[in-house]
């Protein structure tokens, strides 16, 4: 197995691209979907099981484990991945976007953030070096540079200051890197800059001087629409470089991965799957279904006979039987499933866009999605 | 596989016995521990893992079948172990337990008992026709009989009075079972008589007198203590013939497991090692532990290294941290983890059982249990 970071592609389809990461800890097949594992479990589901629905990384969350149980406390236990039985590649985000989202009374200067855990109230600070200095400990395979998760919406000026102070805060990101970091562990810049496409452009530019093993976009899906989130993405997929990875975070529905996908995206994070596993919704070949729904009480059909997930061959009567009397076996059920049809649905997009049919591919998901979903709940 | 139901004795230690009851959807090793699955699942549980933990049987509650999703639904769809994706036997209990535990609003007389659904408050009737209907809609391989489970305290003339009611009502499920019943499943009378040894032999005799497949001892584990309890299991094991099966019904701790085993019991239930599970505590080989505890927070040894479990190989430093944070994982462990030790609790019966030293296993685990066990919180 390699011992450095490298990125390959194998083929193309328009902008879509597939290829692989290959890391100490195993091969990143994209485009990849990686299962949100925020405090060391991905949610209800046991780690083989998220093994074996085809899910080569994991992301967890750097603000969630230094609060608890804390970084230093992973590294004396031997690292994140021997902690939370994950053997293969662990991506780490910098814990810039929870701060924002979860945190009180924080403070943002340049020196970094300062806030109060949402645990324990506890003071804490986090600056780029704190942040790279957490993900060592935690010894992610994919490291995340901290920045500054610009509030939706920002005027022209507020995205403009904040994807600013992110840069400045991405060098110092990297500089710290070099001084810590394994050899074959990797870390990526975010694109910032609101909806505005030419601070889009900047940021991309500017974090291409500094120079990144990968790249990600930022700040999106926060209320912005399809629409404005493809034309981001687009934007940064048009200047980001061909011969590295490109990460768009927190994104999103199976539709919104596969049209990300056609615009040159590579990796994906979100809680989706496991989210709505908890919350009776599943996702499917034959679309979105809410097992909450009384049409799904005596129907002994399986939950997904296209898929090949043990989990999706329960029958949506027993499923909607388990949700209804909140039962735990519920949630187990639908987040397997819905964690292997993301895995499903990347693996097929890869075969897509090897076979150059990756715009019929996501047209029949479309229509299929359009067609037999439930609303949610 | 056979089409009727049997039971073999293999071995002798004392009053201790250990043999199998063969049944057409299997065969049933003795001592027995059913995992309880309440609402058609064993919380938190995989079928597949309540299979391979050594499960032989499990058992399902009457009452809330009955009331969510209904046992003329689960028939629609195929019965019970369709329903629940689990194959081998299946014990019912008979509802009555439950009405009295959980139904408001519940009044008894000659005919059966009528109560309100915790659920949704409709109003029910169960007697012990119904009860056996029930159990044959939801295909049950051992049924057992509508009886007034006796409150403890009771005067003895509210337990005999009580006893009473429940032999009639003994009498008119056999009727019924005898009407319904497929070949192959099996009608379990039930021994009560509170805390007085003459109407705990009084109930014994006059089941024996009406004839069942196997004898439960009912209405024990209610705060009479273990004491008390064990000296009732003795006195209806002392009239109940050696050729049936004779199940405790509720019980218990690994030591009221083993005692009871000593004084001829074949078969257990209870919910504690699920229940215990699901709240942060471990019965392991090592005793019983508390994982809340602080003292586990970077103990990175394994839960139960002398356990084949594959749950029980997490460290307790991360079951720690999932319990801490309430992560649904912790209780995905713990639950397969005690559900498994206490069928390896009745392999090692067993086998102690064939060899003539039940005794000594039974001092060594009392050893064990005794010096290293967690306060429980």
């Amino acid at each position: 197995m390699t011992r450095s970071f490298a990125f390959t592609l194998k083929a193309r389809d328009g902008k879509a691209r597939a290829g692989a990461i290959a890391t100490p800890r195993g091969l990143i097949r994209t485009p990849a979907f990686m299962p949100v594992g925020t405090g060391a479990t991905v949610k209800a589901m046991f780690p083989e099981d998220v093994g074996s629905s085809g899910a080569d990384i994991i992301l967890a969350n750097t603000y969630h484990l230094m609060l608890r149980p804390g970084a230093e406390r992973i590294a004396r236990l031997g690292g994140l991945h021997q902690f939370m039985h994950w053997e293969k590649p662990i991506l780490t985000d910098s814990g810039g976007y929870q701060v924002m989202s979860l945190a009180k009374l924080r403070r943002i200067d340049e020196q970094g953030v300062t806030f109060q855990s949402h645990i324990d109230g506890a003071t804490v600070e986090l600056t780029p070096e704190r942040a790279i200095e957490v993900q060592c400990l935690l010894g992610a395979d994919i490291q995340m540079v901290l920045d500054e998760c610009t509030p939706f919406p920002a005027s022209r000026d507020e995205a403009k200051s904040s994807l600013e102070l992110s840069l400045r805060w991405a060098e110092r990101s990297k500089a710290a890197f070099a001084t810590r970091a394994a050899s074959g562990q990797a870390l990526f810049g975010i694109v910032q800059g609101s909806i505005y496409p030419d601070l889009r452009e900047h940021s991309a530019r500017a974090l291409l001087e500094i120079g990144f093993d990968g790249y990600a976009v930022g700040g999106l899906a926060v209320g912005e629409g399809q629409g404005a989130m493809l034309d981001m993405v687009e934007v940064a997929t048009t200047i980001l470089p061909d011969e590295r990875p490109r990460y768009l975070m927190g994104v999103g529905t199976p539709e919104d991965l596969l049209l990300s996908i056609a615009r040159g995206i590579d990796m994906f994070d979100c809680v989706m799957p496991t989210r709505s596993g908890r919350h009776c919704q599943a996702f499917t070949w034959g679309g979105r279904l809410n097992l909450r729904n009384a049409r799904y009480a005596e129907d002994a059909t399986p939950l997904d006979p296209e898929s090949a997930c043990p989990a999706a061959q329960y029958e949506k009567a027993y499923l909607h039987h388990l949700v209804r009397s909140g039962e735990t076996l519920g949630a187990m059920l639908l987040s397997y499933a819905n964690v292997q049809f993301y895995q499903e649905l990347m693996a097929q997009a890869r075969e897509a866009i090897a076979a150059g049919r990756l715009a019929g591919f996501t047209e029949e998901l479309r229509r299929r999605y359009a067609k037999s979903s439930d609303e949610s709940d």
